[in-house]
């Protein structure tokens, strides 16, 4: 069960964006796996992709493309990642842009391929191209709900989220759609997520603001610490609001701040929904000496398991944040100067147990679905916060059975 | 249930240690939870100490004392790691030593304190001082077996080995305990252990052989990736035994060797008993460029939680293993180059599964209870092994239950 999270009941659509579902039947027959974006032609399109060194053959050959074209199509599917698959898997997602370029009339580079799944098995390439010609026919601006479905693996919910803005006194929109629930601590992108708008930003801006909100957002969460080999998130501006956002303008601000947003709640949502989730934990660390030292000290805390299972069993077992926070790395650290927050509810001054805490008052905070664990490191003006969840029967379940 | 461990059935004395155990009460009622060990006079000893930066009180005092005397006793008490405990646990941690002290007629910096159990609750000083004088009457030399055992917390077995080797012509002994089964990643000592020799060293060599045997026995192991505020090692040589051990003699190699052998069995032990431990793991990590990268990449693998189910699960799941290598950090690593292992099983060469690989003979790597993940980077000359545990619903059921 997510944790303080249900499927959306509407996504605006956004001109110039029209969205195909279709069942290739890649790891269960009749699932609704694949999923094709088409792009108006003027479309700019920003991405960014996985730090895994072992970045899959879709994002091998995506980042390719993109660099070459502009692109008028994105092909997703679901329950083959195409990693680990070598010289054959990058043939494979190019065999499967350029069957559907000749289909659309479209360049092969103008295809951008994506994959989520299990990695290491060959890409079912045939029933993804015998399943194209019923994608292009889906093809319908409203789909974005079952778009959000058709990306699922191990998510127990469809993610999706939408804002419109007035900017110089016309509407536009923005909507979005994410996946993931497992292999989640984004580096420069989540698993998979697509953003569009009916705004026209050139390239270079786009770009600019895809990074600003992947990294207030996206590189903000975690949920088991493992980056994925296909995190891919691609930003679409259709222009076909025609209002043109320029840099540097009241309107890119209204714009960007409007991006975060969205970027943020998809974000959230798949913490909300990580892999055996009962618990959405925010760790805000501040007074740090600089931002680097405030994410080490969050993601240690994020990524402990003995603070995520105190967590999944409501304990205020603070023991084990503060010995997190001691092991994060950082040089001379003073303990006497940290303070540690259940919410409201100071647990830690002054190097042991604050003299006002009472088990009764830590125990009433970890009762609750969403958690917040702040950290002042008492020692400078920098100040960090991401999201992340516990650690359950659940999420060992969940891993455990995956393949079978 | 530990994986391939049994509870040690002999461990020989060391002349010029007596050890006594003794029941505080400090957890619970009855529990035998207080260790005295006793060192012959004119004995020296060697100590390294957790790197978290929040040291337990202990910790700190332990450090102060040796830095001012040669230990006389040592003082163990299990059920409360005195940490996160402030001025009032540095306090309580001398008075124990303090009291302890006069009844043995010695100086207060004699005596080297030790705790390990709950974090963040004040020390039961008044029941520890009400047992120091039954522990000091059972001082016996063959009370190793019952100190391994009064030293435990999660653990389900105790720990102990022993070795006996010839020196020139003379027999000396070497006798260890340790203890631990979570909060395990030692940064330069494990959880608890002691070791003594009836060899005579000097205090620097001692210290010499003691942290080349740490590195590469309790520094190679993990369990849950968290460092402890506790973690302590202490070697003690009586000399009773008359066999003077000097710098650069093939005697002092002999003796560095057992002690090394003797702590990657202690090491060993703590990773059988890990907490939840349904399979003991190696995982070398060899052709890297420098042994730090090799560890990098091991500790990665070691500590993700993907990788963990799936060993759980017995599932060749080897994506998850190369994408945690993909994710250590290192720069240009070349995917083409890397080859996995599963025991002898080549799972991937060339960027993806290697062509004689079988899901079959992986799978029948993963049944096996003690399992070796091996991978040549492809790189360099450098290599390094560690050792680790699977991840199982009963880590989650003894760290969620941990308090109650």
């Amino acid at each position: 069960m997510p944790v303080g999270l249900s499927a959306p009941v509407e996504l605006h659509p956004v001109p110039g964006i029209r969205l195909g579902i279709a069942s290739a039947g890649i790891k269960k027959p009749g699932r609704r796996d694949l999923v094709l974006m088409e792009l108006a032609v003027g479309s700019t399109c920003a991405a960014v992709f996985t730090r895994n060194a072992f970045c899959a053959a879709p994002v091998i050959v995506a980042r390719a493309h993109l660099d070459a074209a502009t692109p008028r199509y994105l092909l997703i599917n679901t329950g083959n990642a195409n990693a680990g698959t070598g010289e054959p898997g990058l043939r494979d997602a190019r065999r499967c842009c350029a069957n559907l370029a000749r289909q659309m009339g479209c360049n092969e580079t103008e295809v951008l391929p994506f994959s989520t799944g299990v990695i290491g098995e060959p890409l079912a390439v045939e029933k993804i191209e015998a399943a194209l010609p019923a994608a292009q026919a889906a093809l319908d601006a409203e789909n974005w709900i079952a778009a959000a479905n058709g990306i699922m693996t191990t998510d127990t919910i469809a993610k999706g989220a939408s804002r419109q803005l007035e900017i110089e006194g016309k509407s536009i929109t923005l909507t979005g759609i994410a996946k993931g629930a497992g292999m989640i601590r984004p580096d420069m992108a989540t698993m998979l997520s697509y953003i569009a708008t009916d705004a026209a930003l050139p390239q270079a801006l786009l770009h600019r603001a895809l990074v600003d909100a992947v990294n207030a957002s996206f590189n903000r969460i975690t949920v088991d610490g493992d980056t994925s080999t296909n995190d891919s998130c691609v930003l679409v501006a259709t222009g076909v609001s025609g209002v043109s956002i320029s840099a540097d303008s009241a309107a890119y601000t209204a714009f960007s701040a409007a991006l975060t947003a969205l970027c943020i709640e998809l974000a959230q949502a798949i913490v909300r929904d990580g892999e055996g989730a009962t618990k959405f934990i925010t760790i805000e660390v501040a007074e740090g000496r600089d931002v680097s030292e405030c994410l080490q000290v969050a993601y240690t805390i994020a990524h402990s398991p003995l603070v995520k299972t105190a967590l999944f069993a409501s304990d205020p077992n603070w023991g084990r944040i503060l010995a997190a926070v001691g092991r994060a790395g950082l040089d001379n650290l003073v303990l006497e100067q940290v303070r540690v927050y259940l919410g409201s509810v100071c647990i830690v001054s002054a190097g042991s147990r604050d003299p006002a805490y009472t088990e009764a008052a830590g125990a009433a905070v970890m009762r609750e679905e969403e958690i917040l664990i702040r950290v002042l490191l008492g020692r400078g003006t920098a100040s960090e916060r991401i999201w992340t969840t516990d650690f359950s029967y659940d999420y060992v379940k969940i891993n455990a059975e995956y393949r079978t």
